[in-house]
């Protein structure tokens, strides 16, 4: 009675309950048992610990980026007069937020005017008179609404007038080498300045113990010069596995990998960012529409009259995408306390397996069973509890 | 002693330490003892395993997009000479870097220069001679500085002189329909790059499986073609559960969803993008400044004599923000074994429940106790040592 | 043998296995036991619970902000004729992702032409006559191409001639204070609509309860209005502990961090944004080459005779990020478990930490350790299975 009240309200009494042991000297079974533990052990402290720091708080980077590309390009070609590119002509737009543009190539279309011109010839729009023309029929392949006319395109070919920016732009072949190749040596300075909200922790690509001496002449490498934020346009494709040169043409796309990752355990000031580089657009010609990357852009002018003109441009060029990524760990006791308990666990089940082992598989099983176990049937209470009397009264 | 010794260093000898146990054959508490440690599996193998994929590390994604818009537009209204808009017209900026804009309605204001005119009528703006404006004021609510001249800015109303662009922006009211409302049938490629870097997995919304020439003639649909990256910007609208002709009037913020959410487990190869939309700005009129989505900018010009005139346009239109988001799960080792380790230790709980209830709620309690507890009391040590002794010697 | 078949597949059968226990009535290792059990309660309760909120699962936010400048300055400087700067004229891009620029400095050089002039001064580039000049030479440090001409680029100086854009853009000290420093008093309305896709959530930082009237006078001020998103630039530059007069001239970059770090087991309404500021860029002016923050770009003109001019600016600004971050928590059943688990299986240290110090540091540690160890030895099973076959049979 006491008793079973005592237990009731075991929770509120200051008894102790401890399991009764039997300790076995055996060598045999507890080298077997010490095994275990320790191959737990291992994977604790080796693996979860010290490779994979699952003892860690982690937080994802926030960042923020600004470039400035330097270098100017000189072309003369026989279809555009002698011209010098400076960054205001081929970084478009101006600035970016985590990217830049540089115009490699380009077809330029000068002196546009709303007015009527004839269609580019096509099976579509060819015509023999009139009648194969429809007023006001907008053909999204086409390059406006028609206006019912049927005109000489060419002396051989006659096209459907339309309405339109006249004169078109023409379907002509792509400049080869690109016009702007020299862009190849163009230099970019990248400034990325970083997060760790979690951690309070601000870090920036130029990093302190650089001066501005250095920053004047350094130039990426990734083996000389691993934390020169100057980068040289071609050795950006280079390290991406591409030829810049065939890049220029039909643009692309190329990312710049910043990662941060870090172990902010041992202070933010060991914390380097690690630069990466790939090709993000894909140049497999099978699954590939509009390969390459190009955007059309218009310089608005106005001729004395007043009437707008535009140069509509085709501008072929490659995008360089600055991501930055990657997660800071520091020390956290939650992680901890679940990795230790987990462990724990692992290493709470040594037992269990050894005594599986020794009362299935051990000689002695017989003896050990008969030691470790006290059998107690329901059915004939009688002689178990005669049995067990012993053992405790 | 020798024993305390041993125990006392008991790391170091090879002695196994094992529970004694009492074992109750009773269909009844065994039963109950499977039962709960059925349930407690059935959560460990049912719902962390196969619904949650615990045992997954994770990672979020990265990625990059470029988009293209495709289509013009035709307008013919009074107040505008007839005109046709095509994309370097109507995509401000020409390319960005998660997002492209679309213009759907316009109020332009031609031919401003530097100069001065009347400021429009308004409460503050309006007066009866020059005592009422003031030289140099500058008022934040107004369009420029004044010059402390009282004109006539109609027939019957006369307001402060001000030094600004004129002519000044008139608070016309907005064309509807939308003046672009064509807009609602041009098309949009939207190529998106993405990349998992713990998991060294890179995707493509492009699939390895789709061809160029599905490409140049498909169009998404969520149940024909979900995986075609060609938008309809009508269907994005209607996805979104709004009406792009309402929304061309004032714009407005479309959200394009890519959700990349995978699991890795499987191979890269099954990892598709699920795309969504839904209105990122608000409509509702109450808690709302500024509704719908435009902004300001201007295409400067230079006259002949070396004067800069400028086009103001208040660009109104549809801005489409593409969010990437998506995590990917591939198993890991660490939270397998904290997720093993946990569960194990839930596990460990059946025993503990069964006990209490074996022990206060059975009906042969009295009799388990006896077998299972041995109490050993401090106060009179003699009648207990003597009562284990037999226990033991 | 029945036994130990028993056993064998105890899985199958319904037997009961506990282990026996030795219940000890002292005060002092009582208590001892219950300190230890309560401090791993407190730590499980108290701080993973209530201080870490370990229970929950977490999402990080994914954002969409827009932007809208208000304000315009007027400038009447020797070098520039008076001028009225507004949105379109200071904001470039016109529309900016997750940024917005506003100028505040400018070097101009107008009426630039594709042409021949002498280079600036320096020391690469002075010249005695022709000799020093090589036709074609391009001086990545220059400004264009050289013709091989020696020309004279002031009454005492010759330097080589170029073909570039002329004229050159002069290397002119900054004005200072800065051109448009009256941008100080511009106001920014800041829209962010934001998602925690893995819980469905969506929020704004235009909170439902706040409505347009408030919108169209309020301003963000820390303490009396902390949900207005309504900023005023000299302010933002305040918080960030800057002066925004010393940052306009040079330019440079302010972060706007917006954190919507929520617990949303209290639900969506009750999840708002907390804004902080911060300087991106660097002021150290030892790592630091091209200090503040500045990009050149052109308008482009086009003289009657077709010929294109342009006007370079190099725009001296600051650039705000915006930086949304932040992650939502919510209960989750499987955090829940794990640290529950880990929990338990802290719990479970106690009684072992009590037993190492009862069978080693307590007074009575013999009459302990006879009656909860029974001792097996390998070697002389006899007298050990004698001694044991008293305790069980």
């Amino acid at each position: 009675m006491s008793k079973s009240a005592r237990f009731g309200c075991l929770c509120c009494t200051y008894d102790y309950e401890t399991p009764k042991t039997l300790v076995i000297q055996s060598t045999k079974i507890g080298c077997m048992f010490r095994l275990v533990q320790f191959v737990v052990l291992l994977y604790v402290v080796g693996y979860v610990c010290v490779v994979r720091k699952a003892y860690q708080e982690r937080d994802s980077v926030i960042s923020s980026v600004t470039t400035k590309v330097k270098g100017f390009a000189y072309t003369n070609t026989s279809y555009m007069e002698p011209r010098l590119w400076d960054v205001a002509d081929y970084v478009i737009p101006p600035q970016g937020e985590n990217s830049f543009y540089v115009l490699t190539n380009v077809i330029m279309t000068p002196k546009q005017t709303q007015s009527r011109c004839p269609e580019l010839p096509s099976p579509s729009t060819t015509c023999v008179d009139n009648h194969n023309c429809f007023e006001g029929h907008n053909d999204p392949r086409g390059s406006g609404i028609q206006t019912g006319l049927c005109v000489n395109y060419s002396a051989t070919v006659q096209t459907c007038e339309v309405l339109s920016w006249c004169p078109l732009e023409e379907h002509t072949k792509l400049p080869k080498p690109a016009l702007l190749n020299a862009a190849a040596d163009f230099t970019v300075l990248i400034k990325n300045s970083i997060t760790y909200p979690k951690f309070k922790v601000n870090r920036r690509s130029i990093l302190p113990h650089i001066n501005s001496s250095y920053l004047k002449k350094c130039e990426f490498n990734r083996s000389t010069d691993p934390y020169c934020p100057i980068f040289r346009l071609k050795n950006i494709a280079s390290e991406a596995g591409e030829d810049f040169q065939d890049m220029a043409v039909k643009g692309g796309i190329l990312g710049i990998f910043i990662d941060w990752s870090c172990d902010l355990d041992w202070g933010a000031h060991r914390c380097f960012p690690k630069y990466s580089f790939r090709r993000l657009d894909s140049k497999n010609p099978v699954n590939n529409v509009a390969p390459g990357y190009n955007f059309r852009f218009a310089k608005y002018y106005q001729t004395p009259d007043g009437q707008e003109s535009r140069t509509l441009i085709k501008a072929y060029g490659i995008r360089f995408d600055i991501i930055v990524f990657g997660t800071g760990g520091k020390f956290g006791i939650v992680p901890t306390i679940i990795n230790l308990g987990a462990a724990l666990t692992i290493l709470g089940l040594a037992p269990k397996v050894c005594d599986w082992i020794l009362l299935t598989c051990s000689s002695k099983k017989d003896l050990y069973k008969k030691n470790k176990i006290t059998h107690l049937n329901d059915d004939d209470t009688e002689s178990v509890s005669m049995e067990t009397t012993y053992g405790t009264q």
